[in-house]
């Protein structure tokens, strides 16, 4: 067999194990891997670096299927080129407890780097992984010893390029000039509603050629052609490549090709038959002959020459450079070590939990030399950043604080995809209102089980006269409703320390810290290695004399509440409080404790400058606000919308009738 | 005084009222107005049409500053152009209760069409505004006949081009081809944290050329080359225009121009006194001599001539087009009528909701002639589509579907743009679980009292295969915890028609349907125009042989919760149910009615496939996913995670024990 006829053989197979997977499932995307099947054949096969029996070894390139609704390409080339992915996973796709979801999940299934499927993710997430190679690279690599050297690569749709976050992205990666960063674009004219002519009529070229890409324009069913693309972008290094690989959608099929109706919708059993026919393949289900697996396979013996050659120069690295080489090992190992926890500061004056937050980053960094801190053009109000240590750029590629520039969604896109990477621990800052703009990543982050860390400041109408727009209300609930995202709104600086060494250590949750921009007083205890906060909530103040109420609270409330607790304790009605920095954490803890601390029957009230949305799981009454902001100083905010000791002991006595 | 010296002085005067209001306010962004004095001034005094005696005259020109922290440009303008904004207005800025909040707000300021501030959004909504423009204009004008001729301007930041949903608006206006909508760019180089090249170095001109704009670069601060460059854009009528306007940012400012150091922070009293002194303005707080203010207050008149010459023209056109011009009253002053109503349908059969709204849709839309559709490319799952109603577009600009591309965020920034705009009602459509993706836009519907409709299919993990990215769990709760925002999940059709009557006849809340992708039986009334929908939860099945639990259910599990109480009630165990289709809706309701619904002591079970969270509320046990969903068809999910008849009869019982 020549090998243009094994190409494309091999193509065909991928071509009809997605199309029998689509088919046997009754639903799922048959076109793209159809028409992408070349492209992605040609990229697996003559330039991914990747140990199939291996999916963890860490010099692999990364592969992001940024389209993942085109998951049987992906699961298609697992299979075929080694990975445990078995034909009868292909069989169970898309069914209840197999590995092959609808679309791509990393913690399901081995080889698959990230989840995809909202479109513009895998494309944003992808310069995530490429900032977390650079930076490694350019940390620990040493003259003659290049432990840290691949690629990102990935394939992106016409959907993933209209998405703002893509935007965000390209642009980010093009300032960044992140040339080990490859796209793959199947430009395939075709979206669910019909052509792209009917929404999506720019020129993606002069685009990205604006963003500072690299950009190549090829037939993407052209084996050769595709792979010189790639070649070229993989020699420029310099810039971010987009290749726009011109394809047809669901080649293959008679009456289907190049129409919306293979974007989304199985063949049918007439059509896979005709489509066969047409491909010159069999009517077998699930076909892969031995030659073609031989072709495919030998991804495993390739892959594991690359592995012991690379684990070869390792052990060079290491008789060379045994701290960066011991040092490197934990990064990879995600093992953070103890020294970082002993520099965790305790605070005892007055201050803001961004400050603190500003303290202890500063304080832990030169201790954890793979966390990557970054803003989305706050860092001025957010103090995410490490000072001296550098700007990541193309010039400075060691730089350990990323400008996002006013990208929030890239930003939290590009943590994930640094975090999942591995090697580093990724940390980012806007304002806890713009939340909104990075949530469909942070929702991604939870259920990726990725341990990004998001620090979002100005939590609340203590933000001032910003006003409405700017402040958060509703966020914190917003955010405590994901699956798996651990919220913290800490009380004070010694809460914060302890925030980030219950952040630093989950390995497969991501959290968020919500700071205040104002002042707070010191009021939780100075053992931030043992802090109560670890439960989630925790007896702060205890009542004397008789416990007949429970305060709630949490972040800057807390004090709040300790004021009205003293004025109600004054009164001779004994009362609690709780500080509940955590949700999650919380909710993590067993029966017994949680009834401790907020023990059923007793009147409870919950005190935070935010909605009282969900709270009525914890307390029958709430001093929140439930309306939009205002714009005025923070201090008179408080006041107006009753956050005072008076108001609150108010609610208190009112519960308490 | 010369033309050109008075020009001077006025756009000083513009830059000494911005100053002084951020000093005075003792925070604020003075170094936006100061750089953008010139062009905003240009704008305004040559080329906006406006009224400032009447600021919601329907044919005046929109302006929007998507740059909302650059406020005090827009008060002071509002304030010297003759619109009731005053000078104490000014001196209250950013103070409890004023009516000049630290961003702009609609609904408090006249002549502020929308609430900017949250970067991006104002460019996107722009669009939608054009777009409302354009549709209104091709529907309404007859040759001869203009009554709908006006402009959408705006001025944005680098912030804003830097936001994904700005990128995602440019490219659908640019495909849209919006020739009246002109955006001038403040292109300052300055961010809050520093230079815009520490993060945003792309080609902006050539980005936007390739999304099909007009684009112009001009020194900001000329006010002839401004000038000259709108007249341009304006001649350009077959596609949107950006002008790209070189400026200092905080110019006059002896010590802080041109840098980060006037973006966000007061200039102090001595930098106050040393730039007034430069720009020759006299140390007098709030200063607005006569010359200046004759000169900007011809506003005043040249606009009550504008809308006099429109009065005219508007009554030659009634004259001629009596229906046209009834019809377009109607919609001007948001008047529906009272024939949409009689077409609402009435469901028998079973049914998705998602096809029920599709059905209500085509059923009202021809007596609805100024109702904009629209999906984010999911018309064909979401059937968000009015069929034989034109696709708008440059070619076909009275086309009432808007096909917005995979750009959810553009889509509901531009629905709020157009609903804004007055005359139509603007009505989206995508997957509720990428309600994430267009969250920003959807708070800011209900911070501005904008009421948009968002439709949301596929609510639950009823979508099935597709999986966990693609399945809402946490998303009813995070949209319901939104200040006005009526989130409504009917049951069945007639429950959906109900909520279209609702949507469609509220005027400051926004509404977001969520509908199932599955068939659902009739279960409600078919009094659809009085249907107990209306007031958010309802006794749709009452326990027999005495109230012993109540199951309150949502949409799709209304229907479940109507079977388990027929196998409870066999068992003797008298249940009520309760439909709750709208949170919001409930709680406008008399504490007398919810008590008559939901009483307390009553043992209360929710049952909704989504998050338990915020349920504690109203319901002691909850039938619920308190986790990411999974890929496996809709009904292998139900089963899987517990709804079904039998095991929310289990929880019914537990909670009685």
């Amino acid at each position: 067999m020549s090998a243009t006829s094994l190409d494309q053989l091999c193509i065909n197979v991928i071509r009809g194990l997605s199309i029998d997977g689509v088919q046997k499932a009754n639903s799922g995307h048959p076109g793209l891997p159809m028409g992408a099947a070349p492209m992605a054949y040609t990229l697996w096969t003559r330039h991914l670096k990747h140990n199939p029996r291996n999916p963890s070894w860490f010099d692999r390139d990364r592969f992001i299927l940024s389209a993942g609704h085109g998951s049987m390409l992906l699961y298609s080339l697992l299979h075929l080129t080694g990975y445990n992915v078995t034909l009868d996973d292909l069989k169970a796709f898309r069914q209840w407890g197999s590995i092959t979801p609808g679309h791509p999940e990393n913690h399901l299934t081995p080889g698959v780097e990230m989840a995809t499927g909202p479109l513009g993710q895998g494309f944003a997430t992808a310069v995530g992984f490429a900032i977390a190679e650079r930076f490694l690279a350019a940390t620990f690599n040493r003259p003659g010893h290049y432990v840290i050297d691949h690629y990102t690569y990935g394939i992106c749709s016409d959907g993933d390029l209209m998405e703002g976050v893509a935007s965000e992205a390209a642009s980010l990666a093009g300032h960044l000039k992140l040339g080990k960063l490859i796209f793959l674009y199947d430009d395939n004219g075709i979206t669910i509603d019909g052509t792209t002519a009917l929404a999506f009529t720019e020129n993606v070229e002069a685009r990205f050629a604006a963003y500072g890409w690299h950009v190549q324009k090829v037939d993407g069913m052209n084996v050769e052609a595709v792979d010189r693309a790639i070649g070229e972008a993989r020699f420029t290094t310099d810039r971010p490549s987009l290749i726009l690989c011109k394809t047809t959608i669901g080649f293959g099929s008679p009456n289907k090709a190049g129409t919306s109706k293979v974007h989304g919708s199985p063949l049918g059993p007439d059509e896979v038959e005709l489509t066969k026919e047409a491909l010159g393949l069999p009517q077998e289900a699930f076909y892969a002959p031995e030659e073609a697996l031989q072709a495919f396979r030998t991804a495993v013996d390739k892959g594991a020459d690359a592995e012991s050659d690379w684990d070869r120069r390792f052990a060079a690295y290491r008789a060379e450079f045994p701290d960066e080489a011991a040092q490197l090992q934990n990064a990879m190992l995600g093992e953070l070590g103890p020294d970082w926890l002993e520099a965790l500061p305790v605070f005892t004056d007055k201050m803001a939990t961004r400050k603190n937050s500003q303290a202890i980053l500063n304080a832990i960094a030169p201790k954890l030399p793979t966390l990557l801190l970054g803003a989305a053009d706050l860092g001025e109000s957010t103090f995410t950043v490490l000072h001296g240590m550098g700007e990541q750029s193309a010039e400075e590629p060691a730089g350990r604080n990323v400008n996002y520039g006013i990208r929030e969604h890239a930003m939290a896109a590009a943590q994930n995809g640094a975090t999942l990477h591995g090697g580093v621990r990724s940390l980012g800052g806007t304002f806890l209102v713009f939340s909104d703009y990075c949530r469909p990543s942070i929702r991604l982050a939870a259920l990726m089980e990725c341990p990004s860390i998001f620090v979002f400041t100005h939590d609340s109408i203590g933000l001032g006269e910003d006003g409405p727009t700017h402040q958060p209300v509703e966020h914190l609930a917003a955010l405590r409703c994901i699956p798996n995202l651990n919220v913290m709104r800490p009380c004070d600086g010694n809460e914060t320390s302890a925030c980030y060494k219950i952040a630093l250590e989950l390995e497969k949750t991501p959290s968020l810290l919500a700071l205040t921009r104002q002042d707070l007083p010191v009021v939780s205890p100075a053992t931030v290695l043992e802090h109560p906060a670890e439960q989630g909530a925790y007896v702060l103040a205890e009542a004397e004399g008789g416990l007949k109420a429970i305060l709630v609270a949490t972040g800057s409330e807390v004090a709040l509440a300790l004021e009205a607790r003293k004025a109600l304790q004054e009164e001779g009605i004994g009362v609690r409080v709780v500080s509940m920095p955590s949700w999650w954490l919380f909710e993590n803890q067993d029966q017994a404790y949680r009834a401790s601390v907020l023990p059923a029957g007793v009147p409870t009230v919950s005190v935070e400058a935010g909605s009282s949305f969900g709270w009525a799981k914890y307390a029958q009454a709430h001093v929140s606000l439930d309306r939009f902001g205002a714009s005025a100083p923070a201090g008179t905010l408080f006041k107006e919308f009753g956050f005072t000791p008076q108001s609150v002991c108010e609610v208190v006595k009112a519960t308490l009738e």
